[in-house]
């Protein structure tokens, strides 16, 4: 019907009376820029009715259009512009024209970068990261609860609805988060996903926008701002994958092959080792590559290079605009490989220290490891991404903490495990974790029992890596491990207005909960500071009958951990640790707070943990 | 007493006359060696009361004495040769004497090497190796089941005793061997083990002796080369780690450093990760190298010289006297690693091609793969040793087919198993088996489940790499898992006069037993000359529902292989195959004969193990 009244149009306006019959852009992205940026290159995606038959014009020094790319669907016009590194900041009109008439203008603003943001800190084993599910975490703002215009209204009795956390409280409770001795945030996707079961956010139906329940892209700055003065750093969740099915370019695609399948739904393998597998078929490997995770998120083809820059450039504009202070990809190796590396380089090209750590959820090290910057992989791939979540560690720190300890189950595990790290270019530069938003709790994971659950997060804590814990899990958490993920994202007590138990304030906790708070208060306080811990070596002993210890250690420091899982106190011998604790005459317990002499031996009481500083 | 008398005597008989009361030597080792080898020095221990007073002398043209080397222990003396690359073969006394005096000597023999010896051809995975518990599969002399002067006698009764097997049952059933469609033998250890518990030869108390209830030196040689001639390697467990506890020179070592922990027991830690874990501490790492195996097994010290020189001349005597195919190591890691890279140096410069397994019991393919020649790893080690046992492989099949197929287990097990290739420098020299003498037969390992018997077969005859099947599995031999491992080592039936059951001649097996072996017969004669399973490729696809597939490929041939663990039948659809099917019109099933065209889509019966040959 619409293709009939365009034809007549066309056929009624003939010569230079344009076609663009609506005379407007619906999206042109990204929406503004910075000067001074290192890539000197800069794509506009511009979309609008019949948009391709018009011709794009700048009058700004410094400006210039390289090149405009038509593709499949004329309402589509990829704009390259060259921007001098002359340029000062400032705004101008970008012109569409048909002929000499101007049809349609578009004001565009180039901005001043903020100071030192090419050469930005990042999160570093030297941080402890928070991970925060938005809309379960606390609803600062009832007022964003429901948005005209968007599906998903308030729902709290739904486990998969939307609970009303948002940005604002967040900011309401940077405090708490500091106090708690985290140095940074990562939170789960805040971008805006205007369609069923959003509350999530990995069904991205904005690239530039802030999912108004959560807030404004104003408010997330502000948070990133307020969080900065307080010391932490957010990271941002960037799903490369997929976007949401309610995309409005799902409605009127640039070309077939903007999605992969040609924008129809058939489901991805999820065979990840297919990617690495030299025995792998490329017909297994297109249906991983080009499957979709699920329906309603449609698998992105950023073999497209209009894909692949709008991906780059957008994660850029996200990095500059709100201040990050690094990156989490989701679902990283679903992905083609070689974006991958492209959006790595180009992000890292911007920003040399920044810290991005990819998902692949995978318990073997070979499949993890593949993808770590400096790799030297068989196949020539380096993926560039500087650092990966740490699932086999996860893995093995819960069958070590549940099975009994014999010849080759508990806590050998554990030690086995980091004979892996050779695979590793820079096991340090892991993100490790006890639990996370898609798997149960910790504290379920080893069946609540309290002192296993003290040994997990000791041992996350003082661990190489980048410590991660996700909200919630510091006051014991619990979680439908059969259920539905939403079981697992539990509303942060005292995050909503009338709740009865406020974790913030410490109202209303059980005893035990209490205690894991104080417990990894104390120890992620203590941790701040620990350059022995951020950066020291690491030697470890294998386990003994239950008992597993291992030092971290400089030339300056050493600290020593002791995890027992015996019903019985142990006497623990210290000639075995001559190594480490020669010379030495005194140990400070961390949780405690008591020194102690170093004698032929000590005791460890039945199921404890240590940190002993060894002085 | 001894020393008194020995104090006594050198009083008594002042001047030149000698204190070498015995005037005789104990132990000359090697006693004879060949001229022509690569290496042109021979290192001999002698043992003998005070050997070490008197000066050793050789009168042979090539044949010099380098150097005499004296230990703590007066008894010995070590004596460096240096053969001339001219030297003939022949016969020589080798002097011992006081002063001008010849207190005793030794005819000591340089022999004439076989022809291209040098050259010899070794396993490869064009091979299929039996392995043979020699004390369990048949007893051809039964005259030697009882030999004064070796403490074991004959006691079928008991599990961990001795059951009369021996090399001339071994030599009675090369038919059967050869008929099966095995290419090489792997025979658990023959040499001389003089102490209780002994059946299963890991004890050695005589490293150039073959156990006189196994046979003789001379019948091991002939079992060596009648085997040849019907196309069979001989292939020998080494160990290096340990000797048994009475070995001779345990009752007067050459020196305290000869066994580890100056020959007093502590028990190793087992923890084999310790060896390539760079956090490891110097401590556990001494426990692990150091400690002995069990206490019935002196742990060697190969970082003492002589030690180390012992161990190499005797593989290498070992496999020129008796013409061997290959050498397998028992407990690799166990050893010195240092030592470990000589050996395989010292026997890879005389035997260029020569295979070499050795065993790392670890189900991590990291952990594996550090040992195998060629493989770059960080710490800069390479072994050298060119063969593995595949025991990630063994363990993932077993998971692969016991384990519901979900999205994590089951047959995914297997396919991202392979992943780890990579880590191997030569993923097709990995020896991989079904079952060994160490763990319960496959058939229990999959529950008795027949159809899921074949499918394990199937895949180690032919994946990649060797394959290796412990006598008994191929006619469905039982293992008590949780007992002595006496009971997964059986009595082969037919081995023994009287037997009611003969798997040799099928006399007496029930129906599944003489299916499973002509099963195994079947695939295992296809196989031996089936070049595209030797060294083709392998692309495999996605397991799927239950259902897992592969194939091996060549320029000229190739051969699908399909598991199907469903209990109902699968219409299998060739598009997906098209990569591997393309163009081809029909397959010939190699287990049933049966040739059918390929059409959109063919039928796998349920429970069911397919090989097609693709034409």
């Amino acid at each position: 019907m619409k293709r009939l009244l365009l034809v007549t149009l066309t056929v009624l306006l003939l010569g230079n009376v344009s076609v663009f019959a609506k005379n407007k852009i619906d999206h042109l992205e990204p929406a503004f820029w910075w000067v001074g940026m290192k890539n000197t290159n800069l794509q506009l995606l511009v979309h609008g009715e019949n948009i391709a038959e018009l011709q794009a014009e700048i009058d700004y020094p410094g400006v210039s259009i390289e090149k405009v790319s038509k593709v499949e669907n004329p309402n589509y016009m990829f704009i390259d512009l060259k921007l001098s590194t002359e340029l000062t900041a400032g705004s101008f009109d970008i012109l569409f024209k048909k002929g000499k008439r101007t049809v349609v203008k578009y004001n565009y603003e180039l901005k001043e970068r903020r100071k030192g943001s090419a050469e930005r800190k990042s999160f570093t084993s030297a941080d402890a990261m928070y991970l925060i599910t938005p809309d379960r975490f606390a609803n600062g703002n009832p007022d964003n609860d429901n948005v005209k215009g968007l599906s998903d209204g308030l729902n709290r009795e739904d486990k998969s609805g939307r609970h009303g956390g948002d940005i604002q409280g967040m900011i309401d409770n940077l405090d708490y988060i500091s106090d708690m001795g985290f140095t940074s945030i990562w939170i789960n996707p805040l971008l805006e996903n205007n369609q069923t079961m959003s509350y999530h956010g990995y069904a991205t139906t904005d690239y530039y926008k802030i999912d108004e329940r959560f807030g404004s892209n104003e408010e997330y700055l502000n948070l990133s701002k307020l969080a900065e003065e307080k010391g932490i750093g957010i990271i941002m969740d960037v799903i490369l994958n997929h976007c949401g099915s309610e995309h409005w370019w799902m409605k009127d695609m640039p070309s077939k092959d903007w999605i992969n399948n040609e924008g129809e739904f058939i489901s991805c393998t999820h065979k990840r080792t297919t990617v690495q597998d030299k025995y792998a078929s490329k017909e297994d490997l297109k249906q991983f590559t080009d499957g979709w995770f699920v329906k309603e998120m449609p698998d992105l083809n950023q073999r497209n290079p209009f894909m692949a820059n709008y991906l780059i450039q957008n994660a850029i504009w996200w990095v500059e605009y709100a201040n990050l202070y690094g990156i989490r990809v989701d679902t990283f190796p679903y992905s083609d490989a070689e974006f991958l590396r492209e959006w790595d380089l180009r992000l890292l090209a911007e920003y040399p220290n920044l810290n991005i750590v990819g998902e692949e959820w995978s318990t073997n090290p070979t499949i993890v490891s593949y993808w770590q910057k400096g790799k030297q992989n068989k196949d020539g791939y380096d993926s560039k991404l500087p650092s990966l979540m740490d699932f086999p560690m996860q893995h093995k720190l819960v069958e070590a903490l549940t099975q009994e300890d014999t010849w080759g189950t508990g806590l050998i595990r554990l030690y086995e495990l980091l004979v892996n790290d050779v695979l590793y270019p820079d096991p340090n530069n892991l993100v490790i974790f006890p639990d996370n938003h898609d798997m149960a709790r910790i504290f379920d994971q080893v069946d609540r029992d309290y002192d296993l659950y003290k040994m997990a997060m000791t041992y996350v804590l003082t661990m190489r890596g980048i410590p991660q814990v996700y909200y919630g899990t510091e006051i014991l958490a619990k979680s439908d491990a059969g259920g539905d993920h939403g079981l697992l994202r539990i509303d942060f007590p005292g995050g909503w207005a009338g709740d009865k138990v406020n974790a913030f304030t410490g109202q209303g906790l059980g005893e035990q909960e209490k205690n894991a708070q104080a417990f990894c208060k104390t120890i992620l306080n203590w941790r701040k500071n620990k350059e022995v811990i951020h950066s020291g070596k690491l030697m470890h002993y294998a386990p003994d009958m239950g008992l597993y210890s291992f030092f971290r250690y400089s030339d300056t420091e050493k600290v020593m951990v002791i995890l027992n899982k015996n019903i019985e106190s142990v006497k623990l011998n210290t000639k075995r640790y001559h190594e480490m604790l020669g010379g030495k005459s005194s140990v400070k317990d961390i949780i405690t707070g008591e020194t102690f002499e170093l004698n032929d031996s000590f005791d460890i009481p039945a199921r404890s943990t240590m940190i002993l500083e060894v002085n």
